[in-house]
């Protein structure tokens, strides 16, 4: 660790802004060679300035899943286009989602009947809402489960007072493009024969992004954590850990033994998920160091040889960079060893 | 779900100020009947208004572990005695140290001879800070190894400008009270060999609360989650679910298939936290209903028959009570069926 990164505080989540200036690049001219609309998803960094540089770069508009999420997107300036792929229910948020359709073209998705039903009498007396139906292409969240229900619900929408149907939304399972194609495909084709146009087929997913283009039937691609990238997308292959803009910067805090370091950084920064790994992050610089255990501040490093000492700094990249924006009040933004500022991650614990 | 709860938005963290308190007085009431000092974590709850209603309750001090946690505590008035669980190092925080010595009876700990040393450095021309060694009595985290360890720290806390040595902390494994107690005892004994003494020996725990007076050495108990309860506790025994103080009401946002539902709260709230179980929770009165797969914002819950509709409310005990006080900004008191207000999770996210 050098010069100005050495000086920060700790635990600090680092940003360092020409890496994901780079990746935001790099996946936009991927999506414009291939014809697909990019819509990032902007939990993976939560931060208006980001989603202002990502539209800037072509973006055609931004994902949200909470209506707290697209409010505090456009705490900071508008934009003009928000997906918002979360089934909206009951009068409170109903209500929120009519004073959010006024800032900006919005889009939701719904996947039943009853959700259709809330829109529709919310959006009654108003500039009609775009609706997509969510389809469950095999991830097994949500989503109508066949084509003929994505039929019956497009139809649905499409009689429902102050609704327009607008297309199909699926978050796809991991290495199926095929699959999913067949089934957005089938969908589509059910709902043009009702006389019923579907504009917008919004497929997703950072694990498959460089294969988006296997999944032609749809028009637009949602992306969030290629932003960033993670331990988990380079153990897919789809980075490098000189592609990952997020990492924790952490002191050791104590040696016990010859095998054994404990952090200051526990599951409130770098969080439990194991996103299917074992190990809570990789120790750049220090691959054959694990991360075995995490309480809530205290993260605990496993190796044949340990050798480090107290107070040394080690950055470490997360099996899932998402979940860590979340924990954090600021992230550090930084050019290679040169920090820039601390910047408030606005959208941090937008839950509703 | 009836009445005033069934109006809050969701998703909410809900926290039962009856059972709270109740818990409070059952433990404090077993302490006292021990003679045990209880010193409660305060990283389950993170509110100053419950410390202070520990402390009123015969609770002798607080217990945090990061210096921004003890300044989130004393926000809302003065609390006398805070121990600092954790190795305190850098420029940074030990200036932060010397300015929370100066508001209350402060005691830290430290396992290694770098962190006597920055401590002693920080306060040799101040009032002296009161210093614990951290033993590693089976838990694997920090700690000295040994007893003769022990000892030779506590030697060189006695002979550190600006430092007193005060005792032995440890955060011990559980289900091990007999081997835990013998470590602190020859530790003590071969300090007090030495002629320095020993005022206290800090345990802790909540999985081992019922069983502290199986440590006579130590003279206080630290317990955090024992206020709220959770899933991993009453799978242990610890308590029933009736015990539970914590819960998160949630909203069945999809039913995909006649076995599975969606719930509008994942790992931004339930967090990732798997405790050694299977799943992410339990749902109150559906005991047949395995939480089988959160995402950020969606929870997946798997049962023979779901028979939940949208829009239904359901209340949920999460795995491990602490960190899912660490999501939100605020959470919601309530008493039974009553709700109280919102309440401000002050020491939400202090890592450092």
């Amino acid at each position: 660790m050098h010069g100005e990164l050495d000086k920060i505080d700790t635990p600090a989540v680092l940003v360092d802004m020409d890496i994901a200036e780079r990746n935001i690049a790099a996946y936009q001219a991927y999506c414009d060679s291939h014809g697909i609309g990019l819509r990032p998803h902007i939990k993976t960094h939560k931060l208006p300035s980001l989603a202002q540089h990502q539209i800037a770069t072509g973006a055609i508009g931004i994902t949200c899943q909470k209506i707290s999420e697209a409010e505090a997107m456009l705490s900071e300036g508008p934009i003009d286009d928000i997906l918002l792929t979360y089934n909206i229910l009951g009068s409170g948020k109903l209500s929120r989602l009519t004073g959010l359709a006024t800032r900006t073209n919005l889009t939701v998705v719904a996947d039943n009947a009853a959700v259709v039903r809330g829109l529709s009498d919310a959006f009654a007396d108003r500039p009609p809402l775009r609706v997509l139906v969510e389809c469950d292409t095999g991830a097994g969240r949500c989503g109508v489960q066949t084509a003929q229900a994505a039929r019956d619900l497009a139809r649905m929408i499409d009689d429902s007072a102050g609704l327009i149907f607008h297309g199909l939304m699926t978050y796809p399972p991991a290495d199926a493009e095929t699959a999913v194609d067949e089934w957005l495909h089938d969908a589509r084709t059910l709902i043009e024969a009702e006389g019923i146009a579907v504009p917008v087929v919004s497929g997703g997913g950072t694990p498959g992004m460089w294969r988006a283009h296997q999944v032609p039937t749809a028009t637009e691609h949602r992306a969030g954590t290629y932003v960033y990238n993670d331990r988990s997308l380079v153990t897919r292959g789809t980075c490098g850990w000189e592609d990952c803009a997020l990492s924790v910067l952490v002191t050791v805090v104590s040696v016990p033994t010859s095998g054994r370091a404990v952090i200051d950084a526990g599951s409130k920064v770098l969080t439990a998920d194991l996103s299917g790994l074992q190990g809570y992050g990789h120790v750049l610089g220090r691959p054959d160091i694990r991360i075995a255990k995490l309480s809530e501040e205290h993260g605990v490093l496993h190796a044949d040889a340990i050798d480090l000492g107290v107070g040394q700094k080690l950055r470490i990249v997360p099996n899932h960079a998402c979940v860590v924006s979340n924990m954090v009040d600021q992230v550090t933004q930084i050019r290679g060893e040169r920090v820039i500022g601390e910047t408030k991650v606005v959208a941090r614990g937008t839950v509703r």
